[in-house]
């Protein structure tokens, strides 16, 4: 089995696991599992097998598919925190089924991962406590916001949980899985939670520049709802950060891009993305020459460039 | 260690696991864990373990306080969807924390329970698998009631799922702790998922013939919304149902209430649970006699005599 393949089974296993007899849980589960997604956590893992010597892919798929479940569940009550209409390009499952029907299909998918995982003990371990530091991530940032509290020390602990945390998680799961002694395995964890940084960074700094379209989902959101690297960065009282608005725009949103595009703010996302890009790389020292290291490589260098 | 001290020991099992560093995710739970509630579904457990001849209950208390979690995560989603302002004579999560957080801290439960499971591998499977169907049951709710197709089979494949199915799992879960041979387990199974069923009944009468002060919650919800056992009553014809409502009153939970109390809806819950009740003693034929399985066939009558 390829790369290629285990990446298809995982999806087939995903599809195969949200099968209810209940249709709206069957059918809003699988509208958004059929939008796809970047699918980068199941790879991480499946690359960080492989990087370990791992040859059996089917082996490894169920927890590669259980980690992009828990994603795709916490994506599906975001969505309803943050009003989202549109998700991986297309309408979210709050846009369709309403609050209540997404309110469950979040529960349901977290449910299937508990299921799917559950045969699985120690890996479980390090799968549930991934899972609930991404639930305490999420709420860091909803308090953040309330409390207007948000400095760069509260901005990383927050993408600390609610993103690095699982992306650590798959690296770990994936070595494990390979039987890799545990301080590969920690490395791979650090790997994991390092480029797990630069993708939010940098999902924080496409929110501001680029458009909804290219995204495949609305664009602004953060710095409308007084969130991300911006505002984090903006509240530390750096110059051209997105605090003071001299400017009279009609859209407070462009008003605030404008100001950070003008301002350090981008530039210094993607110092900081690059310089985790970076230290994820150097983690993976212990690991001998292989095709699945050097795609880890290419995979942390990508999260910087990425358009969306 | 008696099975009142195991209880409490299942009460501290709770608040010590809802310990995060996230403010409104510790307290919230503990709100809503510190406002009491039956207890039964950990009783169960507790006295099937005992029954089979299990004689650590602290080896079974973190299992019991899972079940409890996982109802107590589903109650603060419910109360989302429902707008219940009451829980448990207290404010609920919702009332105080809002939407947002209420969410999360639902999430939040359910994935601690998963975190607190995930070293027991076979004993989470049978965990796992209520939680999905709880899930699944609570989904089919709402979609009967938006569909409008409530009807008796819709019903009891609600509550088979939504409440009976961890009834059924705790009665396993006991059952297994204690090493119970399979035809056991399924017996402690049975007897939950009859109590379980009994117990959804009477809430569902309770819901309308009580006083909201007295069920520590908010009366009359079904009705308003549309389900539980009168609705799915009514909707198969029969007379003194609630689909016909003759006379006038301003308030129309009144006069549904008024039109079920005169017909014979609520006679034949009370006959339905007081059977549901005694199919559940009578699965524990298999147990020898003790302390143990006197208490649990008292409970399965308490679950019709209850008044709250």
């Amino acid at each position: 089995m390829t790369l290629q393949e285990a990446m298809q089974a995982v999806e087939a296993k995903m599809y195969e696991v949200v099968n209810s007899d209940v249709g709206v849980l069957r059918d809003a589960s699988r509208h958004i599992l059929e939008a796809g997604g970047k699918r980068i956590r199941p790879r991480l893992l499946l690359l960080a097998y492989a990087a370990n010597g791992g040859q059996k892919f089917d082996e490894a798929v169920p927890v590669a598919a259980a980690v992009e479940l828990v994603h795709t569940a916490s994506v599906v009550h975001d969505d309803i925190n943050d009003h989202g209409v549109v998700r991986r390009g297309r309408p979210s499952v709050n846009a369709i089924w309403g609050r209540t029907f997404a309110l469950l299909t979040g529960d349901y998918l977290f449910t299937k991962v508990y299921e799917l995982m559950a045969p699985y003990r120690d890996l479980n371990v390090v799968l549930a406590e991934a899972t609930v530091a991404l639930v305490e991530g999420e709420t860091l940032q909803a308090s953040a916001v309330k409390e207007n509290n948000f400095s760069r020390q509260v901005y990383y602990d927050i993408i600390a949980r609610k993103t690095a945390a699982l992306f650590r998680s798959a690296g770990r799961l994936g070595a494990r899985l390979a039987n890799a002694p545990d301080e590969v395995v920690e490395a791979l964890g650090q790997y994991g939670f390092n480029i797990g940084l630069a993708f939010q960074i940098i999902d924080d700094v496409l929110d501001i520049i680029a458009d909804s379209e290219k995204l495949g989902k609305t664009a602004g959101v953060d710095i409308a709802q007084g969130r991300g690297f911006a505002v984090a960065y903006a509240a530390n009282g750096q110059p051209g950060g997105v605090a003071v608005v001299e400017e009279t725009f009609d859209d407070p949103i462009v008003a605030i891009r404008s100001k950070v595009m003008r301002g350090g703010a981008i530039d210094e996302a993607y110092q900081q993305a690059e310089a985790f890009s970076q230290m994820a790389v150097e983690s993976l020292r212990p690991l001998p020459d292989s095709p699945a290291k050097d795609a880890l490589i290419e995979m942390a260098y990508t999260m910087v460039k990425r358009e969306r």
